[in-house]
């Protein structure tokens, strides 16, 4: 180190370094939310929210399985092909209908939960997702997922800040994210 | 940059920010352990001990299912809600009740993955559970879940550092940690 | 700071902390894949390929279940013991064969999803473990599941990255990587 130009250049490439390695750790969370399951879901949710509270930036990339609890029930899209059809008339129809991953037993362990979770003030999943809307939390929609269910955006639920895109939005969200996980 | 005393500025400056990086990243794993089969919390513990066998910090965070295999089942709590009741008789007591994810065919899979762990010296549940205690691994178990199923701290296994406690506590460690997982 | 020896000392310090920083968190994922079922095995291999493309470095950890889609359906091991025989005949023969999670329906289910996803041009599992291959992604296979289950390497699909390990090189690879799932 010679003198204060040396100095200069080697502060300055430093603070780049810093500045990038601040950029790759926001205070944020992503989350592969897969799984249908109603207590998958409700976990999924109770970390969403739980983190949006402590002003973390929530980033939710819903897939496969797990589209289906946001579909409203109240919506009703036409021109579906028959394939399209039978995935709408299989898979739940939001969150009220989706299923517990074990003792679900036709529907009574499911009853049973919310039942208690009503009792001890838990939010349902309804409930949840309205919170979620409030704090700021992003629902992305994986594409390849609805083109291969043939679901339209015009049958989920009402949600501010719901897209529709490609696994690229998630990694690149995963990428600059505190916390990832899938679910 | 002009005299000595910009540079201390600076200086003092980036070293506060690398520094908040470093705390940002600790040689620290998180994680979710919500399934119940014991396949997966054989996988959340084969990670657990290993990575504290590697001397980094390990921090489990026990939510729904996961919690019965923590159960004693030498364990008896009085005083319980009819609900509650159901739960603890339903729910597997404890880690060697725990039936497999696939394969279980009436507990036979499960005896068979068993004798085989055995023979290739492959640590039991159990003994997972206290090589995690002897190296310090901390199990979090998730206060909300523990309400919903009506289960008492008192029920569960003796286990050196055990804590009741939110979502919240989760999240910070997870905020810090370097790996997380949702198992 | 007094003199220019000292600058010097100073800066030699954080630069190393700025290093040791960056190597911390490498443009790399790293993922355990546990479940066994096509549309979780088909969801890593779509998050593995697409940061593949991304230009980040990708390390799967196969363990339980998950290494029954790496079998390749024409290879043979002989002199394998009565167990991992059992073994080898319960679990699926590569990942043509692995089935649904959900909506399985005695392979109808599966068979929907496999000819939906042809119609949509979503690459085939053994197309993504192909795609994968020329992206470098790297599979290692958990040495405990395959001792436990009675798999040899020569049984495997022909893949240039692929190497049998124990979890400590998982922990490794997570450690310095900037997203871990486990799926």
């Amino acid at each position: 180190m010679k003198d204060f130009t040396d100095i200069e250049t080697q502060f300055s490439q430093i603070k780049k370094e810093v500045q990038t390695l601040k950029e790759g750790t926001k205070d944020q969370v992503s989350m592969v939310v897969f799984s249908g399951e109603m207590d998958k879901i409700l976990a999924a949710m109770i970390i969403a929210t739980g983190a949006a509270a402590y002003d973390m930036k929530v980033k939710l990339f819903f897939t496969f399985w797990a589209i289906a609890s946001l579909r409203d029930p109240k919506k009703k899209v036409s021109g579906k092909k028959l394939m399209e059809k039978m995935f709408g008339m299989m898979l739940p129809k939001g969150s009220g209908k989706i299923p517990l991953s074990k003792m679900n037993m036709g529907g009574m362990g499911t009853s049973m939960i919310k039942s208690i979770m009503k009792k001890h003030k838990v939010a349902s999943l309804e409930e949840m997702f309205r919170t979620a809307a409030e704090l700021g939390v992003e629902i992305n929609i994986c594409e390849m997922s609805m083109n291969l269910m043939g679901f339209k955006k015009a049958e989920m639920i009402d949600y501010p800040a719901m897209t529709i895109c490609g696994v690229g939005t998630f990694l690149s969200d995963a990428q600059e994210s505190r916390i990832q996980l899938f679910i």
